[in-house]
């Protein structure tokens, strides 16, 4: 019960919080009303949606339910209005985020294995269930999605916490509450740590078979293969 | 039976239009002829297509009845056989298109309340139906979706034309049909007097509390915040 | 038997081609290691799981067997070590590809004709699933698709595969593997052709009804219409 309201006050915060992130982009690219709204919804709901999509187990929750559209479009109202100041919500912003990437990949996760699936898909839709709303809102703007080039570590995190929630659902059962508290907790520490410290994902090794010697010390930056 | 008949060749004749548009924005990025069917495709079944595997209540309409495949590719073999004048088709294509995006928006919201869906995803969906195609269309040729950002109302009217329709099939019932009717005919003439009024939605506003005085005046243009 | 255990080793072939493709292009962008693996999935996977959404006949086959994912991130992981040179591979990469664009179109053509769709949205459906994943890839990095616009034949390929395939299941029916054989053959052999001799689907014809003697000689390269 407790713990229901929480994950539900979490999840519509992590909703409202990334509409309100939509429509600060939205503003940034001098959109109209309509753009906020949609900019809004997409950040806010397009994870889950793309999950649910995925899945095909029925009609996407985040449009049956009312409270989902309607926390979308009031955080892209709020962006709307108020030309919202970097230092004033900067913190709380990156604690909401962190916490709502975190819940939306738990209950990702929890949903595939719910339908079914094994514990590769339950990780790969936790995962895009706390990214695809950004990686849909990248794309839309024409920009190559942040999270596949840049930043400290925030896919990672989701993925991280997916992995977790599936591994306390197949040896506790979903139903146990410890895994997806544990892997809540684990994903805003590790979340928070990444960005304080700059941690980042390699890029990708240099390996040439066969090769190493010739051109090791050589080559340029710029070359690109394919 | 007639209004039927009128639906099914307004529909099919919004997908023609579109297809066509399709086609010669493919032809304005020097695309193939595979291009060209691809363009006129998603811009002609688009947006009903996503409405339908939003909903998932089975294989999208667009996809089963052949004729909606030949009318948006026939619409793109126009694009590519005839280089289209704008003077010659420009009031022609602003009224079809006004119809067809009125026709797709009740016809959206219609499905998604079919679907036993509240009144919210109704407009939502209503709105997507008219306007998905364009927005997907813009997003592959890499644009920031026009509906998004500029040019007299649009999306707008579609929304607008969605929440008319859901407002009388919540008061008349989903089979009467004055309430399509009326929502059309609003939406063609809401549309065709933005365009040549030039009206708009608002961008985003600037209150900042606290930070008026200080800001308000000497604020530059290109400050991006987020 | 023998046939199945092809057509297996050939599908999960393409998808570790397409996977190692989608992280040479990772590397390309400088993502990082999330990158390489979410552009190996769309790359390995991303036509069929369109093809499965559009088809709504439950979840996609790429999700429920783990070996799709796994192959298509081990083809990414494969990029993410080891700098590919061109020449190594291209040959090998060629065929590859041309074998599994043309195995994709056959299935995609005769899953949509046993989920009890037509011709046409088999033909469809069968050229999305071989070209799904790459549109999706260069949708997501910003780039017009390369098959709309540019190169020797490679969309129009696995068109005319699954249109051999949609006429051998319509006439043998869809067990006989006749048409499959034939199909795939037909599609290798004209993309190797193809790619060698450079040929091409034309661009959009000049057709203007009325205004042939007038402008044919002098119109400007750059004057768009729309």
């Amino acid at each position: 019960m407790g713990s229901g309201l929480l994950t539900s006050v979490l999840d519509l915060l992590g909703v409202f919080a990334n509409g309100l992130l939509g429509g600060a982009v939205a503003r940034s690219k001098g959109m109209d009303l309509f753009g906020f709204g949609a900019l809004g919804l997409i950040s806010g709901l397009g994870g889950g949606i793309i999950r649910d999509v995925l899945l095909q187990h029925g009609t996407p929750v985040a449009l049956v339910h009312p409270a989902y559209i309607l926390t979308a479009l009031a955080g892209a109202g709020v962006a709307f209005v108020i030309r919202i100041e970097h230092q004033a919500w900067d913190r709380l912003f990156l604690l909401v985020d962190a916490a709502a990437i975190s819940l939306w990949a738990t209950a990702g996760a929890l949903i595939t294995l719910a339908a079914g699936l094994g514990w590769l898909p339950a990780v790969l839709l936790g995962t895009i269930t706390a990214t695809g709303g950004g990686i849909t809102r990248d794309v839309i703007l024409t920009r190559v999605p942040a999270v596949f080039t840049e930043g400290p570590l925030y896919a990672t995190v989701a993925m991280f916490v997916a992995a977790i929630q599936v591994a306390f659902a197949k040896t506790l059962g979903a139903q146990d509450a410890t895994g997806t508290t544990v892997a809540i907790l684990a994903g805003i520490t590790l979340r928070l740590i990444a960005y304080r410290r700059g941690w980042r994902l390699p890029r990708g090794l240099d390996w040439q078979p066969g090769r190493r010697v010739a051109r090791g010390a050589s080559r340029p930056e710029s070359e690109d293969h394919l």
